[in-house]
């Protein structure tokens, strides 16, 4: 696709400096930029690299106008509008309806005439695929699972039986939705399974990572949220309940029946205990634990930053008898408080 | 199925309190049971929950049977009631055996005429599939592995070479086990790979989590007990030893050779590092790194709780000058039993 | 294959003790060892099951030669012989070429004679499957990748398009290569996605583990040098750069555009932070979290072991209050200074 600047200005709400005709073709780095990108000044430390850059035209923020006397997008927020013009140029490529000759299609399941079934994937009976869903090579669709218009399955993404997704949704290859959630109840030292007969419910425009896991609800159903941004590798345990436009990074995890609320954000390796609640616009940062419910919206953490290890190990040892040491200075300070009345009298 | 209060209390060992005839079909919870379904307080705080729900029967503590006055089951372990009653209800459904015309088997496989090969399933040279056993969409058994008789893979799982699964045991989809170990030896900059000719032995009833991986063995074996449970994205390393009943929770992981013992249990995103052993009953807890082998019974952590990062910034910045801080305690308590002295002269 | 302790020591630049002749023909743990095998003391805590084993040799380091009186190689790193012996003796089995008729690859992917494409794998149009290179089961190979010579993908690895894999790589089940990063810029309440156009490119000699995901670069790509070793369940996020010989353990993860250089290695459950660089030569200890750049080669950790629970709850309730600590221990001190000071006048 190719569109001027004064196009892309006129798109996004955007003002205009320098050459409103230069056309523009795609989106690349400052550094690597050509005639026909445009770029971004993806953090403020980069503005540096404005002077050398070669792309057409710039996303700008208006207080950093002075730095770039080239072509440029002036805009509020050029992290979005970046975003929305790579959308743009880099559109999702489209793809021809049908099914596969190797996919396996029950005759007792619904494919829309404009989805497409790849390769060796599966499908199974009551099963139902949107108008243009996507469904890649080597996927599994459960028994009367239901996958959402515009939806798409990159690749081996796994989805079970009667769960509910919603449209324009992206999961990414090796996900796997609404696998028997972790339920057992002690009988003397063995494990009795209880049974876990609930569901997955997915909302719209939901994207889910690579390899991340999202178990079914033991009774009742687990709960994902419209916009709610689930990266690698993380997992979501039975009957979770995750808000509206939350966030988490990759790695991370929430145990069984924990509710976590809208525009929250989880950081990378981040874990969630079972049975607590998170408020809405709550932010834990990376390698953080949570063991109790969180009511206030806020920042909380307990990440721990690495330091040289012969450091680090001096204080972890001290770490280890923090107790005790806080009770020396207690009794430092009886004694102190002590000594000064003695003075006195 | 159809199972009246008096069956299941004659099945389960249980009191009944109320009406022996009451049908029940389902279990579901206290809030959305119907008057064919049996419910169970999960947690005592929610006995409040007794007053409005609609299920048809309710299974109780003795201690609790004040709380209802409709129809129960009493028992001492309601949980676990619940879970036999589950599982009696909504058994594991059934399926008829065969080879699904995709899938690829060797001839010089052994497959049991009692057990399913699923979709796009491939079973190599060699290989087993005990009676009854469910080999789901997509998965992989390697030459000469064996699948014991009515376990359950449920979709792309794999099963390295050689690898000898149990009875009745259920591997959730994106599992793999007996992938080669992570095991190299220093040769100047670059690393030597070892070969990785070990094999994974899993026992019976085991559970086996989505996309966790389970490496083989580098010389001998990893070997998993009967009954070990394991959630989703967890990783087992080469040479590990998981005894009976130990259940491991969601991205916990266990280094090369280490030894873990019967009934243990490790939280969420635990730890424990290679080489060392855990006693039988050692319980780690969410986030913990167990660095050193555990000789005694108990509960060990090392979890620390997020708290709002405002107030945990000022406590972590003094925990990276903890030593310091306790070496300027030690010369304040010097100096005052000093100046004691000086006194007490 | 068989060969004789001369033979080895030719090859391995050895000297032996004892019996030049014996015929080795496996490598073996010293407990399991038999008169054909060849065994190491992996830790020198074994050195007292040199008196069992009943190996046909063993792998020495000069300093232990007078504890065992059997034949042996004695060599300056036995961890690296052994490691070369076991390379030697269980080689990577070989294959026959082709395409399996399942497999579905496009008239316009170019698939070398020698290689091997696996039961339902897809290679897609303008892919490169290189000499000796071996596809197996179940992968997914995208539009323009391109695999190198002797690659081994092992089974249901994903492989996105246009990234660029180097020679002599393995990839372990379940591993996933160029998904999209995880890019949004904040819209008011919701997330816009940015496209994701940028590549994965890896070198040759890569190790990457069962389920490990490396995202493709947002704008740019990803880049993991050669020899860089990838246990299981790793996250490489989006723009990545990684050094070469870098190891790093299951379970960690790197975000989005950190830059980690040559030869270090990063512990199991360990997190490197976006947008900061490690220098070369940085160890990173398990479950430690890096948040800032190093730029210095050393040892970094922020691991804190686990504690019985009772004593670490004590000691953790103290640490949510350090700063406080501090502040009386402070407090104390110009107390006692103030004292002090009053005396002498």
């Amino acid at each position: 696709m190719t569109v001027t600047l004064a196009e892309l200005a006129r798109r996004f709400q955007a003002k205009v400096q320098g050459d409103e005709g230069v056309i523009i073709e795609g989106v690349a780095s400052l550094q690597t930029a050509g005639p026909r990108d445009i770029a971004y000044v993806s953090d403020r430390k980069y503005l540096p690299q404005l002077v050398d850059t070669k792309a057409g035209a710039v996303i700008l923020a208006e207080a950093d106008i002075t730095r770039y006397a080239g072509s440029a997008l002036i805009v509020a927020n050029p992290h979005l509008c970046f975003a929305q013009v790579a959308d743009l140029l880099h559109p999702t490529p489209g793809f021809t309806p049908g099914v596969h000759p190797t996919a396996v299609v029950s005759p007792a399941a619904k494919v829309a005439v404009t989805a497409w079934i790849g390769p060796h994937s599966v499908v199974e009976a009551g099963a139902m695929i949107g108008e243009g869903a996507y469904i890649g090579p080597g996927c599994h669709i459960g028994a009367k699972a239901s996958i959402g218009e515009k939806t798409r399955l990159m690749a081996h993404v796994v989805i079970g039986e009667r769960c509910v997704i919603g449209n324009k949704c992206l999961f990414k290859p090796g996900a796997v939705i609404g696998s028997e959630g972790f339920g057992f109840a002690k009988d003397g030292e063995r494990w009795q399974k209880v049974p876990q007969i609930g569901r997955v419910l997915i909302g719209n425009e939901v994207e889910v990572g690579a390899n991340t896991t999202i178990d079914r609800g033991s009774l009742g159903d687990t709960v994902i949220g419209d916009g709610v941004k689930l990266d690698n590798l993380i997992q979501i345990a039975h009957n979770v309940r995750i808000g509206e436009n939350t966030a988490m990074a990759a790695c991370s995890g929430i145990a069984g029946s924990a509710v976590v609320g809208k525009r929250c954000t989880i950081g990378g390796q981040a874990g969630i205990n079972g049975h607590i609640e998170l408020a809405d616009d709550v932010h834990i940062t990376a390698c953080s634990l949570v063991t109790s419910s969180i009511t206030k919206p806020g920042v909380y953490s307990s990440s721990i930053k690495a330091e040289p290890a012969e450091k680090w190990r001096r204080n972890a040892a001290r770490l280890y008898h923090l107790d005790e040491v806080v009770r020396r200075l207690a009794k430092l300070e009886e004694r102190l408080q002590q000594h000064s009345e003695e003075q006195k009298n």
